[in-house]
């Protein structure tokens, strides 16, 4: 089996890739090539006997996307986007990226399925970024998605194009709205978001972490690990009992930054909480205020998807994948 | 005032031509300039003392709606579109024409705006195709858009690129999802709903006229005299008070087709109902029951938009403004 990742220098590219090769297979086959693809080359991966491509490709090229499907990938994995804060800033770069090149893409494999049938399963990385405030404190399923940003525009109409692609006959598509994650692995970025990652991970290596926003703060969240068990899960289940409605809500956790901060301490001790400087933000706290605080996901957990059901569970697997299993 | 109102020659906007001659305003402010376009020259309308640019174009040629845009209207309706079966039938022309001529429009506005901050009202008409089954009665305004047909697919897409260019600042858009057109005025057409329509335009004219569905079908109208009133109140209408949640449900009547028929009798009589022939259609019944049969529209009706409340009200309506007025 032949699969394709772009954006696999990303975060969840990454990890997906860890895993694949770990596993050797995706559901019941074998895994005989690994494609990835992001504007930088990805790593190669160690320990893979099969095939593995590493591409550095800019997938808003035209001619980019249908040289991938080009390959016949059985498996796509499209994350390839950029983040919400530089699809603001650049109005025409987000589009570009995060709409285009997943339109060439749809584009490609749908005249390869006119020419010769091909049909892959194409799993789409959406966010909760499509939901705007106001909703509810636990989102339905059935929510309107009214985004307030171009990067969740952008990933909303991602969601329509791949439904309607699906249902066309064109693909086996299917639209995963993934939660935020946490805790991200690796050194504190500039998203607004960071300080849920790293007021866990910085404490948890003896070092520093500011917390911009108060105690109250309630979010949705799923670990890396979670994200990728998404992913597989997604790649290999059954389809056809998913009816049309291909883009789901993931499960994930809600939980305040003072339930973070409890788990914390259950696991490192109020040494580590100590560390949690407090340096209020109002601008970051009034952009959490309009994100939303949790969902129902209830079609994706009746279909399977599994995701933490407690901090303590999300350090636990931050501190097994990351770093080497203890404190 | 500089009014450009695109897909002029079809139904609605000739209803809307011929509104805007006769009020000779749009809200307070005299029209000056109306420029009507169309994939066919629309026609020039008679009593209008301004200037009238009947075009006729192809806004998927990436230079016209830049073009049309350089004209500076000050308010743009923009209605062009292929229906929903055409759209079905042909992939390629249904997102050429319903998509990428309207994210040609956006654009042009957009770059309109940056080079001198050009600023038009733009009134999209949208479409309960957006919404695809299952859904409850009565659809709220915050119901997901899950399209079944590639044309709602479209609509859906335009409905997010204009809430997304409108928080942006570069146009200030609104977008009407329209209930099922009813009386419509004309030949019967092709439309598997165009019976709506047919079992009441046909026989007020001593015309037979087919029902394909049983008479407990229910559905969701407006008549061509309320869609021109939304039309006129959307370009008109303060949007400061909408916020970003710029696309709306248009209030409607929901009425099943005995209904229609009792309304038709009260006013034309039992000979007028005695033209209605049954002749059972299974495949215009399933269609029908995968339609929408009614929604709350709150914010629209708390916004004033205002349609008809009764089927009385829908045909007299017609009577009035396709009869002369009397039977």
């Amino acid at each position: 089996m032949h699969i394709l990742i772009t954006g696999a220098a990303g975060m969840i590219g990454r990890k997906l890739t860890e895993r694949l090769v770990a596993d050797a297979v995706l559901g019941e086959r074998v895994i005989t090539k690994l494609t990835l693809v992001d504007i930088v080359a990805p790593a190669r991966p160690a320990g893979f006997d099969g095939q593995v491509d590493c591409l550095a490709v800019d997938l808003a090229n035209a001619t980019v996307p249908a040289q991938l499907v080009a390959t016949r990938p059985d498996v796509i994995f499209h994350f390839a986007a950029i983040v919400s804060g530089e699809a603001e800033l650049d109005f025409d770069k987000g589009y570009l990226i995060n709409l285009e090149s997943t339109r060439l893409m749809f584009e490609a494999i749908r005249l390869a399925h006119q020419a010769e049938g091909y049909f892959p399963r194409v799993v789409f990385a959406s966010s909760i970024a499509v939901f705007g405030a106001p909703f509810p404190d636990l989102i339905p399923d059935s929510f309107h998605p009214t985004p307030l940003t171009s990067y969740g525009t952008q990933k909303a109409i991602c969601e329509l194009l791949l439904a309607d692609y699906t249902r066309r006959g064109s693909m086996d598509g299917i639209g995963i709205r993934l939660p935020t994650i946490c805790i991200r692995p690796g050194a504190p970025n500039k998203a607004a978001s960071g300080f849920f990652s790293s007021i866990l991970r910085e404490p948890l290596v003896g070092k520093e972490a500011v917390l911009p926003v108060p105690e109250p703060i309630r979010h949705w969240h799923a670990s890396p690990r979670a994200a990728v068990g998404f992913m597989l899960h997604a790649a290999t289940m059954d389809l056809a009992c998913v009816g049309p409605r291909r883009n789901l809500c993931m499960p994930g956790l809600s939980a305040t930054v003072a339930e973070q901060i409890e788990a914390l301490r259950q696991i490192a001790g109020d040494k580590a909480v100590a560390l949690i400087r407090r340096e209020p933000d109002d601008l970051i706290t009034r952009m959490c205020e309009g994100w939303a605080t949790g969902f129902e996901a209830s079609r994706a957990i009746a279909l399977g998807f599994v995701a933490e059901t407690s901090f303590e569970q999300i350090i636990t697997a931050h501190i097994e994948d990351e770093l080497g299993g203890s404190l």
